[in-house]
């Protein structure tokens, strides 16, 4: 498919986009075009609106009230938000902190609740944070990490492991694991299953209740487009919540946290998994961005991204693959979540390049491009712009 | 002395006072009278100029490219701006997470410090989040919870204390521990020293290098002003440095973040005590408001403080006492921090009355008022005006 044609295409596809009205919604200045949404999603007209809300009304002109009055309900209002966005029942997700402080409290809960087992399984290509996190559990509890390829998980799995934990959706190719097998794998052996979904969570649909998972977490700022460092979310699969605890017990985790009691009660619900004071700025953003998601199916949402990494990836066949670019992501579409990497020697400064002409990408060493495609603000033809600016002036 | 004679006397301190120019960095709405920065502090000029800058600049226009060119350094930098407050050298201060995140991680440090000792003291005063925190560090290391009131805090150190952990101002009494023979007690049985400076910083000096702490954690949103749910920050002394990890060793801990190693490496510095991603926005936030510290010495706020709180204990003898307030604060002025709080049986429903008359303080169970007085924006005729409204229509 010769450019010309490629964009009479994606003219075609715009036009039948259904989620092409969504556009709207973001605040993208109209000389960037931005593939970095698995990093960082733009602004929203929600965000920008609620957070003037929360710094005129509520932190300047209620003050210290607007914590009974709005705030203190917040972190469970948006993990009921985020709920229905990676198929959990509400009252099943919370939101706060980071994802790294998250996944070492869902690892934390997993080996306290499979005592005497000496092993953590992890996906080797896992993103680092993860693997630092488990390593930290594991070295606290004299327990191995055992680090292995995703398509060696289901084999390393034993009666020995504790927990499993893989991002569902590879932070480097998009290639998304299989989470029936490898939960299936886990729960076979009695092991625990914990869900990385930073790379899932508003791209690409997830199902935590069907799947039957024990733990997840997630973050803000990827596709939900929380804002820089929103509060990422945990998941706890309600069966295992009454008896789960998590190290990080603040008062924010107690039954009545206002009562000032001088022993730890952990709250009824999936508030125990919370630590101290939430972040309200950073939170509210993302609650602003998240009302977007009411009105979308992650059904279309899934269709437009296929839509957009296929139409990419048929361009990389007969534009870039002969200039030297190797597709680093899943050519199976099923396989793949919301953004294509290439591998290519001069990335880096390709990246930058691209940069500088608000052609916005991101790059991961040693040598790989990501481009991410965001269904609810990318368009066909920013994906034809984009090999147009990848094969240069 | 009478109410008119009050009133004359805050005149003439309002007019000597070095720090009321500082007022008019804060936008308190004209119809509330505020005293509750100990729990919240007011919205700050610069705040809501850097948090627009920050939605309108950082992260609409320049997108994922604000990493590199400032977020990043966000945490380092802030915790600089920290540093002089609490009396700490460069790079011994980070903010990061939530108090009772810090806590976590200073406690877990401390107790891996100094292995096969078999207790953690704790003042049993302290606020709730700390003692469930210290509790779980605790538990996790079948440790003993030693948990007495401040006076009996050095006498219960031993060479069984690992670590020490107590609140410099007490949450409630506004009393100011003696950091100096605690610490000093802790010292000489080989424990390490924690002090939660929540209460402190930005309203009582500290000089954490005199002292030669350990380790002290607090909180962005009271006196620092930083906006609700800002982040906290954590000191480590620097001869510590080197041999502390803590458990949320996440990817901002790594002495090379984005290299996507395999293995953990701590960074050298303190930030070694990071966990993952900050909270963008509300470390902006923070960062604004603490721009105000650089213009004004500790010295005077103390001074500042002491004769508000001075003159607020002065009239509670004519007028509250008789009426059957009861000072729950110390009454010598050197161990009294930023707060004055009064026993009151109507207490609860005398704070709702103040606060819809937008005279805002707050409460804690079972029936403690608490006045916040902040030298920055509390002003000596403020505190006749509370005095008035308690003492009601």
């Amino acid at each position: 498919m010769n450019l010309i044609d490629a964009e009479e295409l994606a003219r075609t596809r715009d036009a039948q986009d259904v989620l092409a009205p969504m556009r709207q919604k973001f605040d993208i200045p109209l000389d960037v075009i931005y593939f970095d949404g698995n990093s960082l999603g733009p602004l929203t007209l929600r965000s920008r609106e609620v957070l003037h809300h929360t710094i005129e009304f509520e932190w300047r002109e209620r003050l210290i009230r607007s914590w009974n009055e709005d705030w203190l309900a917040m972190p469970t209002r948006v993990g009921n938000m985020i709920a229905p966005i990676i198929g959990a029942a509400q009252d099943t997700v919370i939101s706060c902190d980071n994802t790294s402080i998250n996944l070492h409290k869902a690892l934390m809960a997993a080996v306290a609740l499979r005592p005497g087992r000496t092993e953590i399984v992890i996906d080797i290509n896992n993103f680092p944070t993860d693997i630092y996190i488990a390593q930290s559990v594991a070295d606290q509890h004299g327990m191995t990490l055992v680090a292995v390829p995703a398509e060696e998980i289901t084999g390393a799995i034993s009666e020995r492991t504790a927990v499993v934990t893989a991002t569902h959706v590879d932070y480097r190719s998009a290639q998304i694991l299989d989470a029936q097998a490898i939960t299936t794998a886990a729960h076979q052996y009695g092991a625990l299953m914990v869900w990385d979904l930073a790379h899932t969570a508003g791209a690409v649909p997830f199902d935590a209740s069907a799947l039957d998972i024990d733990f997840a977490v997630g973050c803000g700022y990827k596709y939900l487009n929380g804002g820089p460092g929103a509060p990422a979310f945990i998941y706890v699969a309600p069966r295992l919540l009454a008896e789960s605890g998590q190290p990080l017990q603040g008062w924010w985790a107690h039954a009545a946290p206002f009562d000032f009691e001088l022993g730890f009660r952990p709250a009824p619900g999936i508030s125990r998994f919370l630590t101290g004071t939430a972040t309200v700025l950073s939170m509210k953003s993302l609650e602003a961005a998240l009302e977007i998601f009411s009105g979308v199916s992650m059904v279309d949402i899934r269709a437009k991204s296929l839509s957009l990494t296929g139409l990419f990836v048929d361009l990389f066949d007969v534009h870039l693959a002969p200039r030297g670019f190797v597709l680093a992501s899943p050519r199976h579409p099923e396989s793949r979540g919301s953004h294509v990497a290439l591998g290519f020697a001069g990335g880096k400064a390709l990246v930058e390049r691209l940069s500088a002409q608000g052609v916005i990408a991101d790059f991961r060493p040693p040598e790989l491009m990501r481009f991410g495609f965001a269904p609810l603000y990318n368009s066909h033809k920013d994906v034809v712009e984009l090999v147009q600016h990848l094969l240069g002036p």
